[in-house]
């Protein structure tokens, strides 16, 4: 069998850009048995790397300048690893204008940059693949852009960040506290010196407007996307939860309303018996609702070297299986560049969800007709109400709810009233709740 | 926004027919924001059908004959649903005669006839695609093909028989017997007149047979795969297992090992724990353990109409996107011609795995020490024994053991000695056990 070379330029030679070159060594056979292809590395730029990285692989220029590898004329295929806004989306834009096919892992730069990445490519007639940037090694981005191709896609959910999965399952299975988990997890790599970006849910929310975009051929919106942390969830409400069937996951949620699309990241109750709820540790799972085949899921390891180079190099090869044919190819968005509609999004104010709220109330005779009757005259209807007697402190007992699906507004308002009532004690605690159906 | 229209012929317009008719019509628009593509079915053959199938659907001439559709020269991609061996092979083969790609959800014809239809492709320059073959609605291989191009597949275990683990999944909740649930599933409709392609395994095989053609490189080897059946299972192991923490499903496994490639459908018990012992009533999941990677889970709809059309409609997309590209194709089994290597099927008997084993024997003292005796001495190590005294019945008592990983030829030899013992009565159940780690 003769083989086609492809000659691709490497930015970045860290975690994943280790990875990709581990992956296309190791499988090398693999890779030529399936596409044909010999995928060569010819060059890679790195401010610092390990040697070692490089052994087994003949005739790799190694340069501490981007710019040779972006320009280089020999390279086909630029792949962006090193991360990051900036000079990520600087060379990511050279390349493409010395005529280079991207792929990128780099979901920052496709959820703040992609539409003038995209533009730039569909002008120079080039592509951008991201596999990478959604979800690690879950194929989720050829799923959304082809195999549901047949489908209006009605709603995602996804556990779509490892290292906030990893933490609240911990606190799950072990009763620990949020502050005690993150520790461990910054002890095993799982999570960043500053872990804001996951465990604040930027990282989710990044990879949340990618799929939105992809899914319902809209913009890239992640400055209008929601996002709420995982910092205040303290293990009694994981246990509540618990109690209650359910389970805490940090969840991203997009979906497609009458009134627009709603983009948002917070941790929410999900019954306990879904698949979803049974994700744990730093796995990704991602859930998509389609009218024409209904719910399919999504599981596998979102981040780590290997994988996430599992899914650049299923990019590379899908871009060298097009390189000279363009009209194949699957446009950058999953939609073509005329359709693309600017869908707008749902103000939170105005989302319907059903949530689970926990109040510190006085231990005294009237307090749950109070509560009750001032969720009664705001049209609130609750599917399950318990104060905790036995957990009583300081003449104060927890008292949880689960509310049936409402308005957020109303439920903004609500706890404005609540936590007016003499008889509750500091603030209301709120996790919205979905029932995935 | 232009049109390209690419024009289709159906076989069949039964019920995977209706749906694809269905899919085309209401997702029109999406499908061409995505694709660019108008979609028209032009022509259909079949020898009864439903006229109220083509409400809303303009100009379709619907033949008897599926010679005029497959011969019919502004047919662009026939598109076969009619299911079985034979026409559907004649036909199919004919629509390649005449030039046409073709899109088949046909599991038993591409099992079967898989090698002698992609072979008459490619000296036609035509392709074949078969995702509605596999786990209906679940874009299962694509991901084989191109999602996890990047890795060596090690093994495949997958609940691909929605009817199967239907049955299985009602025994185990309300505690029924395997002939009242299949009873209920005819109908529900889950389950033919003749169930036996279902609940013998057949209907497995020959999607295990495709997943392991596409995932290793082999040719298709339906012949050599070996199935068990589930209709044997009985209520009490189900309880038993669950009380051992583990689940029964019917699943169809493949793994390459040093020896070959094992191929094999039959009820498995799986610790609970894992996300496909909770894929529960008529869905199906795919569990792919690839090198880099590592496992990665697909969940979904494995059949019905709208979720198999789905992935009819996904591959006729695909089709048209690379109709006029020949080299940006994938091919038909995920691997370049030549690179297609005959890989051995390893016999039943040289596969390793571990096994749960109900006896049923004398309630008399010393039955233990006999037992464990003769598994001592053919080398097998057990991981729980139990006995349930309370089960007791005309002096019989059910015995339930967990054994480690070994062969498959010892265990065989050893439950024909444990059947000639006296305190042993009637046959020895054997359920085989994957871990799935």
């Amino acid at each position: 069998m003769t083989l086609k070379r492809v000659n691709i330029g490497l930015l970045g030679l860290g975690t994943v850009g280790g990875g990709t070159l581990n992956v296309l060594v190791r499988n090398a056979e693999e890779i030529s048995r399936r596409t044909g292809n010999e995928l060569r590395v010819t060059c890679a730029a790195a401010k610092s790397y390990d040697p070692q990285q490089l052994d087994g692989i003949a005739d790799v220029s190694v340069y501490d300048d981007a710019q040779q590898v972006v320009s280089d004329p020999d390279v086909d295929i630029v792949v962006e690893l090193i991360g990051g806004y900036s000079p990520a989306r600087e060379f990511v834009l050279e390349a493409i204008r010395h005529g280079k096919h991207v792929v990128t892992a780099n979901k920052a730069l496709i959820a703040t940059h992609g539409e003038e990445i995209f533009a730039a490519a569909r002008d120079k007639g080039v592509t951008v693949a991201f596999e990478a940037a959604v979800a690690g090694g879950i194929p989720i981005i050829k799923t959304l852009r082809e195999g549901l191709a047949a489908n209006r896609i009605e709603w995602i959910a996804g556990i779509i960040n490892g290292t906030g999965n990893f933490i609240l399952s911990e606190m799950r299975d072990k009763g620990r506290d949020f502050s005690d988990v993150l520790q461990e997890a910054q002890q095993l790599g799982y999570a960043e010196v500053d872990p804001t970006f996951d465990v604040e849910g930027i990282d989710a929310a990044h990879k949340l407007a990618i799929m939105a975009s992809l899914a319902f051929g809209m913009p890239l919106k992640f400055d209008e996307t929601f996002t709420e942390g995982i910092t205040r969830i303290e293990p009694r409400d994981v246990t509540y939860a618990g109690e209650l069937g359910y389970r805490i996951k940090h969840l991203g949620i997009t979906k497609r309303t009458a009134a627009g699309v709603e983009l948002r990241v917070h941790p929410t109750l999900i019954p306990e018996g879904r698949l979803l709820a049974n994700v744990n540790g730093v796995m990704n799972a991602v859930l998509v609702k389609s009218d024409m085949v209904g719910p399919t899921l999504y599981y596998g390891a979102g981040a780590g070297s290997l994988p996430t180079a599992s899914a650049v190099v299923a990019d590379i090869i899908d871009v060298a299986r097009t390189m000279d044919c363009p009209e194949s190819r699957v446009p950058c968005q999953g939609f073509q560049d005329g359709a693309i509609e600017d869908i707008p999004v749902v103000p939170m104010d105005e989302i319907e969800t059903s949530y689970y709220l926990r109040l510190s109330v006085r231990d005294v005779p009237g307090v749950m007709a109070e509560i009750s009757t001032l969720l009664a005259n705001a049209g609130i209807s609750i599917e399950a109400m318990h104060q905790y007697e036995s957990h009583s402190e300081n003449g104060r007992v927890p008292l949880v709810m689960l509310t049936h699906h409402m308005r957020e507004k109303v439920m903004n308002e609500t706890i404005r009233q609540l936590e007016l009532l003499d008889v509750v004690e500091g603030e209301v605690v709120r996790i919205r709740m979905e029932h995935l159906s």
